[in-house]
């Protein structure tokens, strides 16, 4: 069965290296469209080349605007090595480069054992105790936001569940809509999918991503996400978000940073 | 007047994005030279292409062991922009890639204002009252150690102070031990420069970094940096590490993030 996301992400190959991919006006996530997902489509190019299944570490510059319509894609191998490979990623559109992609291929273990967990998954009721409608108090079209299901805690999401915490962090469960399982190339959509949590202490409007780094942990099992956003840092225009996706076997599978702006 | 740091990260342009360094004997952290020592390299080949100052988001991939002698780089811009530029720095030796940089530079506030800080400067002692000696009960030679001045927390550098706290941290005053005061390029340096932490939890020897981000966030002002560096999840064979620094205006100045991997 081929679901949608399957659909959204695919590109194809027209010389060595070189790709086409038709950008989906259902992953906008503002003006532009989601980084997490352009950055799964520059994934799947990539990983045609690289002898190793798995990403274990992707970075994005974004450059500028990514939209709906279509992208050119162009793949280069760094290095291919016997137990991790790295290669990058130019995507243009309209014959501006518009995201660069630096990446690591390995393989993933599907339960790595815990050695030293300084935290556990994040503390949430069960899915129905949660918020799933998403109220950000915000005029973006986010048609992003139905590719997933949500479920927000209650008291760690207010500006998603109609209120303001003041602090900088949300929790919720999410899955992809389409019924389609997790596996490490949809985790790198799916860390991005929270709406910024710097929203919760009063800054407001369209926070543009410099840069994002996603690192997988491990393979996840099916079933619901456990995600928890935090921003720690905001300092003058820069501020950091940390993203962490627990599975539904108490296993981490995937960490992310992005560095950001709040414009001036 | 020249230092002695200046002189270790010098390259000298050859062509058009071509460049040639001498990597420092002194500047071994193990079998390899420190990962944030080459970065700082390939950082002063790009900024010299690149139309900001400030290095605002380093990120490396470690393809092979970088060490002392002569090194190639080749520099290539990604997006010359108004507000922030990226580019990549590729450095080999003796013909073979062993480091890629993709990077972005911008212009760093010196006196951020403080919008939502979470957390404040690491707790610690006065440096008089830290531990100066470093003892990792470990036979690789870390010349680099000589390029610093630490003071580590009696109470946080288990392995480092002589014994082992079992808690995956460390906090500790550091500085450069040529009377340099800070600035970001050194700041690259200084967020590698503390042993793994992941020694505080009985994990041995060599542990290759894989991937290194680094985020500078402000220029620091003059003085001892305050650094504090963290495991929070080492499962399976992976395992991130987290560092921050603060100056000694209480701003945070650099975070970092790595992905490594426990030798199978």
């Amino acid at each position: 069965m081929r679901h949608q996301f399957d659909e959204d992400v695919s590109v194809r190959e027209i010389a060595e290296g070189e790709f086409e991919a038709q950008f989906s006006s259902s992953w906008l996530a503002g003006p532009a469209l989601l980084g997490g997902y352009s950055m799964v489509v520059g994934l799947r190019a990539l990983a045609t080349a690289l002898p190793q299944p798995d990403p274990l570490s992707v970075t994005a510059h974004f450059l500028g605007p990514l939209v709906p319509g279509p992208a050119h894609l162009r793949t280069d191998v760094v290095k291919r090595g016997r137990t991790v490979s790295s290669g990058q990623v130019a995507i243009s559109q309209e014959g501006r480069e518009r995201l660069r992609l630096l990446c690591m291929f390995g393989e993933l273990e599907a339960q790595p054992c815990s050695r030293h967990m300084g935290e556990g998954p994040p503390a949430l009721p069960p899915p129905d105790e949660c918020v799933a409608e998403l109220d950000d108090g915000n005029e973006f079209h986010q048609t992003m936001w139905d590719n997933f299901e949500y479920r927000i805690s209650p008291d760690a999401g207010g500006t998603l569940t109609g209120g303001r915490s003041g602090d900088a962090v949300t929790r919720a469960w999410i899955r992809l809509a389409d019924g389609r399982d997790p596996d490490p190339l949809a985790l790198v959509a799916v860390v991005d999918a929270l709406p910024p949590v710097i929203w919760e202490i009063g800054v407001t409007g369209w926070v543009p991503t410099l840069e994002l780094t996603v690192h997988l942990r491990a393979r996840p099992a099916p079933g619901w996400l456990r995600i928890v956003a935090r921003t720690r840092f905001a300092q003058g225009r820069l501020f950091e978000e940390d993203a962490e996706i627990w599975d539904s076997q108490d296993r981490l599978v995937t960490q992310s940073r992005q560095l950001a702006m709040i414009p001036g």
